[in-house]
């Protein structure tokens, strides 16, 4: 079942182990059932309990199972397909913009995006918090940071704080011509705050997207964008906002 | 250092450790340095073995530690920027390919991939299998599912088997015009298969690429690329190629 005939692999237990309960997931639970306790479950498949719970995590890692204190384990909806722009064109904040400006402060960004940036090492920038929404569930957090110098005519009295001043913010970037953007994805956990907003433990695994927007022939503004990993998949090129519900690679083990 | 004052969350001993840590690597340890053993460790910064491994976990999971049996805990070199290809206009093996075929089989596809190439059921598809190689490393294993309606002037004869018939495979496909391309990335976990390819356990975390390739008005082809999440960062759009090492993000924390 689902396996190719390209090559045989010794597989270790918790991964046979996997695959079994997955195909059972596929046959016997919906979306939404709680599964039974561990107890039960190992006593069925005939496993210690450590082993099952490392087919558990596994099963959680791919999305497939949620695991929540004093719930349990329950069958996990498909990923929700999320686009990531790829719109090379379209600043932060433009007309569309799915990131909704929560804060704004002025402070010293970590010493990797200062270098990015290319600002001193004390300089500090504007950082604009924005939170991303998907069928009412928070499904990402992204910290913006916007050097002085790219809004050279923001006044500091117009909106001193919070979400108007992210919005003052944002509206004076557009006032740059965006000459590109560079995007990368890769895997990241969850920092307290992002995951406080996300509704996940600190270092819960998470798709981290870095985005430079390139203008008068430098980054302008640098994105950090922390995705929720087990309910999310990014998509990005042609359609970007085309859901593939089920992933093929779901089935594809 | 290296916190925002955007807001302050309680946050978990382990994860207040990862922190610390994380900036001892930064300031005392070079790239492939081993770390003192568990027990040091824990004495030095004082916290039980249980909380130090939780720490060293989240560390792995963002790519600053590599932990290998035998070896002992490692800091890891900065994760390798790998594109992943937005070229609109470029079937698999088209010239300038990053992809090395190896293997070619025809074999009926998992269910989520027949539903996505509109096959029947049981109806075998050529599963081309590629590696991805980069630096010496193999940093990506593919299969690429490829239905026989989209090779229809493929013979049987040339090339039977092996890296030979999956260039055969990929030079028909080359024929049809191709329209398109949807991208999805997502976390999961490597397969036996993959992870013996990719040098990794199976179950470790590993991003997901898939990639829809259209053509006269349907889904002419599907590839399932598997990337190591710990040493790779993928990179699209404006200038895919570009390398940012050290990624902001590690120091965003």
């Amino acid at each position: 079942m689902g396996t190719t005939q390209l090559e045989s692999v010794p597989e270790p237990k918790y991964w046979h182990l996997r695959t079994v309960l997955s195909e059972a997931l596929d046959s016997e639970f919906s979306v939404g059932e709680i599964l039974p306790n561990e107890r039960d479950l190992a006593a069925r498949f005939g496993v210690a309990r450590a082993t099952l719970r490392q087919a558990l995590e596994q099963l959680e890692l791919e999305g497939r199972l949620q695991r929540r204190r004093g719930v349990g384990t329950t069958v996990a909806p498909p990923r929700v397909g999320v686009a990531v722009g790829t719109d090379q064109h379209a600043w932060p904040g433009a007309p569309d913009d799915a990131w909704q400006p929560v804060d704004c402060v002025l402070a010293v960004p970590p010493a990797g995006v200062a270098a990015a940036l290319e600002t001193g090492a004390e300089e500090p920038v504007h950082i604009v918090r924005r939170s991303r929404v998907f069928h009412g569930q928070p499904v990402a957090a992204e910290l913006l940071y916007i050097p002085a110098s790219s809004v050279p005519d923001l006044t500091a009295i117009d909106a001193p704080s919070g979400s108007a001043r992210a919005r003052a913010v944002l509206r004076e970037l557009q006032h740059l011509e965006l000459e590109g953007r560079d995007n990368a994805v890769e895997l990241g956990s969850a920092r307290a705050d992002d995951a406080k907003e996300l509704d996940r433990l600190p270092g819960a695994p998470v798709l981290v997207v870095t985005t430079r927007f390139l203008a008068v022939g430098r980054t302008a503004a640098l994105s950090v964008a922390t995705y929720r990993a087990d309910t999310c998949r990014l998509t990005f090129g042609d359609s970007g906002s085309v859901e593939i519900h089920h992933g093929p690679e779901r089935q594809a083990s």
